[in-house]
């Protein structure tokens, strides 16, 4: 195991009816900013209830964050929260709306250029308290201090600064009974592809974060279908919440060693594209574990034997049924594996490298080995 | 799954050589009080490191702290921080300074006698600021608000308020190569029984949590026997080590009913016997199983099949050979499951109901059904 760090103080009130501890977690006489996404929360309640949770306090909104949040739309939210001298921030809604908070956070008292933030890794002296409330399954956002921002084709992340961590997260997994399935497969399948990029790299001599991870695999696996074709399974529901959250708060990703090529690679495809983020991780994941097969070799039969029960004795073909596996499972949860389906074409890959060499001038994954010849290679074997 | 909230600010600094962060860690210009026990840690190197990465910082020190710490001990420690004027306190030691620490931080500015904070778990206005260098891993104190206090042959609770979490806790496993075997024996199946008390209840449709714990109980199985049998090696313990502090911080607990039937009759065995605490869960553990078998059913079945890979057809007999294979394990690590060996004997079995009566009025277990006469079964079949 290596030597880490673990730091986590999101407090997290999770279940039915929760929503009305915004009452008492929401600091009394601070202005609060409210921050949404397209309105969906005014059709299924949960405007209604935060609003009546919030009672007693001037409060003021700031509607229309998209998924992939935008650095334009950013810098109103910014402007409006400056001139409000906004004191707490409230983001409702799923990783879109609480990283578009988070940025938010970091920049109201910046002096500077808030793209400098994103661009120079620059750190702000003070950042803006804020609370979530979470919607969609899927980021862990909710619950880590890391947040993505995107300026026209180019998706940038900041973060690993700890006043980026929100006070607390509601977690209602009612409130997810009104997502519709390409929402939530999208957000299983997230969570998934977040474990899978901390748990299959190397062995490092860590089980617990193995068991850990394989546990929320196995959970998701389970649990994901039900999310899918039950309407309001409230124990389903409850489950892929907690799992999404899990997959990415830092706890099983402590003191090993992380890949995340597949993310590196996905955030081109969105940024150019236009393709969902959990949809550019379905495509590329199978890829980058087919390309990397000799590096993660041992890993890969752990997680065909752990995770997918695969008992084959030849160990290509026990890696090759997990990956299958794998890709099955993504597809039933709606989400194509490949990138045809997206119009994307060899002649793309070009500029596919050219734009992921521009945002990160190193190799990618737990080995710092794959250059462009084999990104590219990732790319073809995903058309 | 239950409603729950989870909220754990403890920062952990996990690894080889990471003492010397006492330096950052510690606040600067505050008088420090270090707690510790019988001075193992001078014979060990721990103590010379800690003063080192002290250096510059005026500190006192309290030092003979027991195993199960005594009330009347720690008034000597209160005295002596109140008079010192300390401001933070640094337990480096096992779970025994660790919640005399807590007990101290929470009396030095407690107006009223801190008995009541026991007796009457009464809440002080003001909790001192503490951190931990852990070199025991069993409790998991170094990671959880509460602690155990013990007067005379009473061993009584406190805690529950988020001002009793560490500010930090520092995990180097290379401290542990020190301890003998039965302080690791004892560690190891500490950890254990804080997982099956939160995990072998009843289900809960709580898959994650499930599987967590069946990680964390896999985890001290494997690692166990090398941390026994192998000298300075690094991985087992430092496996152990974080198997024990994830066994007991919230997080496996989440939304799900516990039992802890075996750690308050447990208690009481200490409190008359003086047996080591590890050692009454060993020797009382496998019988509360067995006489709460048909409450337990269903989570006994899955813990004989997915931890000790128990697949007899006939459900009673995997069951019991779960159990014998739980006992098995408990022995191996050198603990006696059987009270006769500390010369507890069917005598005794009165006055340590009437003790229990006394401490804890209402009926044990997750369904509130362990009465008097339950407890009598348990302790019978555990002579």
């Amino acid at each position: 195991m290596q030597n880490f760090e673990f730091y986590n103080p999101v407090k997290i009130v999770f279940g039915k009816e929760q929503i009305k501890q915004l009452e008492t977690l929401v600091p009394q006489r601070k202005k609060v900013m409210m921050l949404y996404g397209g309105g969906s929360i005014k059709s299924n309640g949960v405007y209604d209830q935060v609003v009546a949770a919030l009672g007693g306090r001037e409060v003021i909104e700031f509607s229309g964050i998209g998924a992939n949040p935008q650095y334009d739309k950013m810098m109103e939210a910014i402007e409006l929260a400056k001139k409000e001298d906004v004191e707490f921030l409230l983001a409702v809604g799923g990783g879109s709306v609480i990283d578009a908070t988070k940025f938010v956070a970091a920049s109201v008292h910046f002096e500077k250029d808030p793209w400098t933030i994103l661009s120079e890794r620059q750190r702000p002296s003070k950042v803006l308290p804020f609370g979530v409330v979470l919607t969609l399954p899927a980021t862990g956002s909710e619950m880590n201090c890391f947040s993505v921002i995107s300026k026209g084709d180019e998706k940038l992340g900041f973060g690993g600064d700890p006043r980026l961590f929100s006070k607390f997260s509601i977690l209602d997994p009612e409130v997810t009974y009104s997502l519709n399935e390409r929402q939530l497969g999208n957000g299983v399948v997230d969570a998934f592809v977040h474990v899978v990029e901390q748990y299959l790299t190397k062995p490092s001599n860590a089980p617990l974060q193995d068991r850990f991870a394989e546990g929320i695999l196995q959970t998701l696996i389970e649990e994901g279908p039900k999310v899918i074709h039950v309407n309001e399974h409230y124990e389903s529901r409850a489950n892929v919440m907690w799992c999404a959250t899990m997959a990415l708060n830092g706890l099983i990703g402590s003191g090993i060693p992380h890949d995340w090529s597949t993310h590196m690679i996905g955030h081109e495809l969105t940024g150019l594209f236009g393709i969902d983020h959990a949809r550019t991780l379905a495509a590329v994941l199978p890829s980058v574990l087919r390309v990397q097969k000799e590096n993660k070799r041992e890993k890969l039969l752990q997680y065909a034997r752990r995770v997918w029960n695969v008992q084959t004795p030849d160990a290509d073909k026990s890696i090759e049924e997990a990956i299958l596996l794998t890709e099955d499972f993504f597809n039933s949860m709606g989400l194509p594996t490949r990138l045809r389906v997206y119009k994307v074409e060899e002649k793309d890959i070009e500029s596919i490298i050219k734009s992921l060499r521009n945002h990160i001038p190193v190799n990618l994954g737990e080995n710092q080995d794959i250059d462009e010849a084999k990104v590219e290679e990732i790319l073809r074997k995903a058309l």
